[in-house]
């Protein structure tokens, strides 16, 4: 795609003014734009270098990789060197997407509206058909558990990205850590299922994915835990934001069949503008202020 | 009341070192307290001469005073005289109540993860057998609809609360209000009914209540509209906070079975903290922090 025209790229149907370059270096100190965005990678072990060259031209950016959400928990030290950086150059670097209001800034604000509270329990899910074969099959998709039991024993896992989400609401709300733990259980077929991105059927009994359970203890009583499904989708399923609080009052929140993907993108170009305007830095989401709709004018 | 402790008459089992006193004056003159919480009458015209005298002794003000939410669109002249007495004075005077968060911030947050929206929709009710006689004799439980319809025609009743929430959100995202309106309908029994608070039975077609529904046209193209419904409940209703956002994407909002008698008291006693910090003047819930759990020490 290198040296050809975003707008051709993209199937916008018309050229814009930008030539897509493999050379951020020259980019950004030929452009020197306001903010970048970053949408590629999930840990900070692969994105931290393509927020390192934006922090280095003082330029700010933005990105969806998962852990960046709040990753002052999962790789303090990329972060804080990273936080150096850009305070040098007068940079602001945050993670944003999906989780930023759906899994943090809407959780705070329920939590906002109880007297008192014991527990905090989210509920979220993604359809491992959806991310390719690869995905499903880190995903052990069609394993029997049996090979899944096996496989969890041994396997090398990094963080869950619900570490990195209670992390901010934890910080948020300036509650005191404890401790912090992650099991998995799989998910399995009630029924026979077809996976599109393995082109296998998975037979009932079968594992269709896994669920990651994040529980973070505070030293206020509060107990926070967070369940990602990763699985097969059957044809009533769909991504769902849940949760639940229990204490004085007892609160839910709802957000139906979620659209995830799109969310994430939204979210990417409605914080540009609270990116642009925060203090130098690693800048994590619950310090930004209240993500809001960008009416423009062309709307 | 009056001369009693607080503490024995709201029923705690122990002395406060609170003597209730109807003298408002003479109290906040000589106790000069951080903040006074006002939990007296609905509307501004009522409520003001409360939020007054707080003013005039320079304290700062919380309410639950409905109207009090976002009195700029329905009040505006008394609410720009306790403006500007309040900023004379140093005080900041606020509503808050089970609107701010559920009604207007988390609405706002919602729309903040969309990238174009054409239509916010959100619903909620109350029901109105817990609010005594003279409320469910208000809301016309009983009636017939021919009676509904000619008491609808001659009414004089005041600006609905709704108008409040979307004057709140609407000022919060920057949206150009061209026109604002409100419609009333009646909801009726689908089958045979009992009040409690009238002491009466209400057949299948009666009146229960009715459904307020406030819109809100804007230059940009977002149709907001609120459906309130005070009505008799039957076994399985509950208070509910339902919004449907259409648009790129559509989202959903569920608060399931809502306390919203608590979440008023909650907010109220959370928001304390912000109306301290908040600059001078009548500064409503969509320019405060987003609200926060606080968790107390002792907690």
């Amino acid at each position: 795609k290198v040296g050809r025209n975003l707008g051709e790229v993209t199937g916008l149907g018309r050229e814009l003014g930008v030539i897509i370059s493999d050379d951020a270096n020259e980019v950004l100190a030929r452009t020197r734009p306001h903010v970048a965005t970053v949408a590629v990678s999930s840990y900070m072990a692969d994105v931290s270098e393509h927020l390192r060259i934006c922090a280095e031209h003082g330029v700010n950016a933005v990105t969806i990789a998962e852990e960046a959400l709040y990753p002052w928990n999962t790789s303090p030290e990329i972060t804080a060197e990273l936080d150096e950086m850009a305070k040098r150059t007068g940079a602001t670097l945050t993670g944003t997407g999906h989780q930023d209001t759906f899994w943090v800034n809407i959780v705070s604000l329920m939590m906002g509206t109880a007297h008192k509270l014991e527990s905090v329990t989210g509920r979220a899910s993604w359809n491992v058909d959806d991310y390719g074969p690869e995905v499903a099959g880190d995903q052990q998709v069609g394993r029997t558990v049996e090979e899944f039991e096996a496989w969890l024993r041994d396997a090398e896992r990094p963080p869950s990205f619900g570490r990195n989400c209670l992390g901010a609401i934890v910080a948020d709300i300036g509650l005191t850590p404890v401790s912090a733990s992650t099991r998995t259980r799989p998910v399995l077929a009630e029924s026979g299922m077809h996976s599109r991105a393995l082109g296998i059927d998975v037979d009932a009994g079968g594992v269709i994915g896994f669920t990651d359970i994040d529980e973070v203890v505070t030293a206020e009583g509060i107990v926070l835990t967070f369940e990602m499904s990763g699985k097969l989708y059957g044809e009533h399923d769909s991504d769902i934001n849940e949760w639940d609080l229990i204490g004085e009052p007892n609160l839910q929140l709802s957000n139906g069949s979620v659209p995830t993907q799109m969310t994430t993108c939204t979210q990417l170009v409605n914080r540009i503008p609270d990116v642009i305007a925060a203090p130098a830095g690693f800048v994590t989401v619950e310090k930004l202020p209240r993500l809001r709709y960008r009416a423009f004018p062309f709307a």
